[in-house]
């Protein structure tokens, strides 16, 4: 059932709002081809990139590191990966450039449009493990109305940190029952759930590239409403 | 002149963006009517909310006080004028309604076009003293096309203190000099200047009413531009 009187919603963003995997892959490879770099699967780098996303926020999750800002973690990561593939002679703006390919991510195809509609009756803004700068910087680029830029920054606290969701919730002024959290993977949705938000899963069976095996259906334990794009969830919400 | 590579605008809103005193003036009259609370003058009321301003954010600023959002300081110098107006009755919900009339401002005629201009080549953000919940809420109500929520909640410190402007500069990503302070007062100019940003005064001449006599003309040890309104320094920044 739907929940009544969600006043907004947060979006997850890597992976719901985003195409991370074909965004950042080919940001790479035109940077690549502009350098001369050759023999290097950048559809794999990026995944192997994305798979350090989660380890480097444990350090900070876990305490053994003050919070920093995705961009860094970003960077760290990409130098490691940057020696693993032997790719040398880089510039410091060049890796900052490279860095930024998740500053570049396009939105799936309904986004746009769903956010717009979303937007005209409630406050809508990114709930994302990335910093302020690289979702203003993603939102000029793919054209998202966002409200206001929450997350990790704003809240000082990676999801799926309580903080991340109920900080979120406190600086709209909203209980967390008035708030409802959007993502494609249901660990999210859970985490934001556990603190009392709503929760609407969007299936993104695609963000993992043909024969994805997770997240291809909504978790009804700690799921509120599953809609198939961000369109039909516009249209659930009224 | 007008400096070159801005990359982002913030703007001071109460007075800047914003016409406070008769947004929150009437909106009070309004509320009085409804309540039937007759023989305040909400004009001189809305008037002595704000002399309360600066001295409540100033118990933080000193450090005497632990950061707390506008909302909350606003709300306890309202309680504190109530008092002193003798106006009694009112439930705590009535209060907070009360204390959301700096949710409800109307932007000055020129503020929605200039900004929709300026948006276009620039990233454009609110540099406010007022909370997250109270800019969102301020922007959807006036239709105010922020790309992000950014001032002394995200930044944990109210202006002038140095670490409002360049918390904010670092949470876009970019130096100082790449981004323009936009206020009606100088001294907020002051201080940005003081930081390395850059600075545009647009007069407001009519924020304390007819009979101003701050803030006339830009103080131009420290204003990089003038401009007449919103749509002017759009133009003037091209």
């Amino acid at each position: 059932m739907v929940p009544s009187d969600i006043k907004a919603c947060l979006f997850d963003v890597f992976g719901t709002v985003a195409d991370w995997r074909t965004s950042v892959s080919r940001d790479l490879q035109e940077f690549a081809r502009h350098m001369g770099i050759e023999g290097v699967d950048w559809l794999e780098f990026a995944v192997e990139w994305r798979k350090l996303y989660q380890p480097s926020m444990d350090e900070v999750r876990s305490g053994r590191r003050a919070f920093t800002i995705l961009d860094v973690l970003h960077r760290e990561s990409l130098v490691k990966l940057l020696g693993r593939y032997r790719i040398a002679g880089l510039s410091e703006a060049d890796v900052d450039h490279m860095n930024r390919a998740w500053h570049r991510l396009d939105p799936w195809p309904d986004v746009r449009e769903g956010l717009g509609r979303l937007r005209r009756d409630h406050i809508i803004a990114p709930c994302s493990n990335g910093n302020i700068a690289l979702m203003v910087n993603m939102a000029k680029h793919a054209g998202l109305p966002w409200d206001c830029i929450l997350g990790a920054e704003t809240a000082r606290a990676y999801k799926p940190m309580p903080e991340a969701y109920l900080t979120s919730c406190r600086q709209l002024g909203l209980a967390p029952a008035q708030v409802m959290m959007v993502a494609a993977h249901n660990p999210d949705l859970k985490a934001a759930k556990a603190q009392g938000l709503a929760t609407a899963f969007v299936a993104r069976p695609l963000e993992h590239g043909p024969g994805q095996t997770t997240n291809l259906a909504p978790d009804w334990s700690c799921v509120d409403v599953a809609a198939a794009d961000f369109v039909e969830l516009a249209d659930r919400l009224g």
